[in-house]
């Protein structure tokens, strides 16, 4: 067995991950990440230590042409030669805005859909150490508030359904490791140029920040890895709040650090992100909450706004232009 | 009133400083952020904004030879033109390892016996959004976990004390504001040449990292602060524990947060500090209580380490060194 492989199946099995008579599904987009998972995943059952139907599935987001019908085919020619099991789907639509946010809807739908089709127990997905890191500091830079930094879990499972999403690389492999594997394997890897363009902040943080911040601790992407793992794990979990108006008189039994945490999920979930809220909109809020007058409002980035009517915390969306109109 | 003033009346009543009948002391350094404090303080009570007795402590660390007489002198001649009381310190010792941390200690030791002398009900410190901000960045480099990231507080009580530490600048005054209030009542401020040697991490923080953060977010000093704020106010208290053995039949009842963060504060405690210790070391130490095995160790970075003896789950200071010697 390769060091990848061992590395592999010993996180196999601190997941919880079947080892047999299952069937699995492995996002394999060519990249030399999940490259390595899948062959890893295929070498260990040609070794007998998994004994497992594996279904790679590939997405084509159709974004950039030639280089995205070019990753297809690499992933269907390796995936024939090797005679593992391929699915494959295709962008419907060609929507340009955000493109990473609703490429990455798109491709999960896609993949849950997959998974569903071949009665898959796991969808592996092959985040690895450098992408946990990166993706803290985009939040820390996006100032996406305290959860927002909380890392990727290396398993959840997914909502309605027996089936998992685990990412087996996510705690202990570094990129150069998947590259290393796919070396070693003496296979090639499809190179992203999306992955070069330092026009999408991702990219800056991979190439920019993050050598900065390894002169300041060489550890840093482990480091960074680790305190998103330490905040998920030590985050109190979500408050359950609906979309609804909230009780005042619920919320001023509540110590200061609960009705901070369940202000900001009933704003998270009347927004759909916490984008832009900070501190102090949740202590006027608080004041608001705290305060005997009705008839004020907190405004909102965004120009939705909180206020009180009959008893009730109530979150009016687009509230601050529609005034405006009205006026 | 001046801006700088207005905002800062505001804090202090936001804090809950008192108003009247009333001792404060002030810790200034000469630097544009205590000075701007002190004065803008003094300024409120010659408005009658506050009618309180104030007291200047400057702590002189001789680290830097004559700037740091320097420092005194300006200090004294700044109290003496505008009649403020000021007590003055110096350094006993000339240690000159771990500068940094050893000079706060001894600077806080001689804050704390100055507030104790005039009976103050509050200890004034010029924190800053900035300090905020690069505190942070500093603990997240070091890797000091998640609990290591939670902001100063504006206020906290002293231990043992009627009296509270507060940081009346911390939540809203950027360094350029202090700097700019002191340029307005035409005060000159000193310079430490510490803050511009990049031999210090911290200063390599202010100069280096900050601004290419910045070029990622232009608000980025106000969100660092704000996340360290809000991690303060959303992670749960660290949990009580004693440097005494744990028992463990007690940490297998705990749920695994809970769990983690219980060893958490055990080693921190046993320690003095988390320095290294990741959550790799939790997870060993977590599998050592689970298993049923005694005999085995979890060795800890620099020397400790953690074992099992007795139904207790034990801390052993330097063992591993002394193991070795012992051999």
């Amino acid at each position: 067995m390769r060091d990848f492989e061992r590395k592999l199946i010993t996180e196999w099995r601190r997941l919880g991950l079947p080892f047999s008579e299952s069937t699995i599904v492995i996002a394999v987009s060519g990249g030399a990440d999940s490259l390595s998972l899948l062959l890893a995943a295929d070498e260990l059952r040609k070794l007998k230590k998994l004994d497992l139907r594996i279904v790679a599935v590939h997405f084509n987001h159709r974004l950039r042409g030639d280089e995205s019908n070019e990753d297809e085919e690499f992933v269907r020619q390796i995936t024939v030669d090797r005679d593992i099991e391929l699915a494959i789907g295709h962008s419907g639509s060609a929507i340009k805005t955000n493109i990473e946010q609703n490429a990455r809807h798109e491709r999960y739908d896609f993949l849950r859909r997959a998974a569903e089709n071949v009665h898959a127990h796991a969808i592996l997905i092959a985040h690895t150490v450098d992408d946990q890191a990166e993706t803290f500091l985009l939040n820390l830079i996006r100032g996406s508030g305290a959860r927002g930094l909380s890392g990727m879990p290396a398993v959840r499972k997914i909502e309605d359904s027996e089936a998992v999403i685990a990412r087996p690389l996510l705690s202990w492999a570094r990129r150069r490791d998947t590259e290393g594997y796919c070396h070693e394997l003496a296979v090639k890897y499809r190179s992203d140029t999306m992955n070069e363009d330092e026009s999408f902040t991702r990219v800056r943080v991979r190439k920019i920040l993050l050598p900065l911040l390894a002169d300041f601790n060489p550890k840093i992407v482990e480091h960074l890895a680790e305190t998103a793992n330490l905040l998920r794990v030590e985050l109190p979990p979500e408050p359950e709040v609906s979309g609804e108006g909230l009780r005042l008189d619920d919320l001023r039994r509540l110590k200061e650090a609960d009705l901070k945490r369940t202000i900001r999920a009933w704003l998270e979930t009347n927004r759909g992100h916490l984008r832009q809220v900070g501190l102090k909109h949740v202590t006027a809020i608080e004041r608001l909450i705290g305060s005997g007058k009705s008839g004020k409002t907190v405004e909102l980035p965004g120009g939705d706004a909180v206020f009180k009517q009959g008893g009730w915390l109530c979150f009016g969306k687009n509230m601050v232009e529609k005034r405006g109109l009205a006026n």
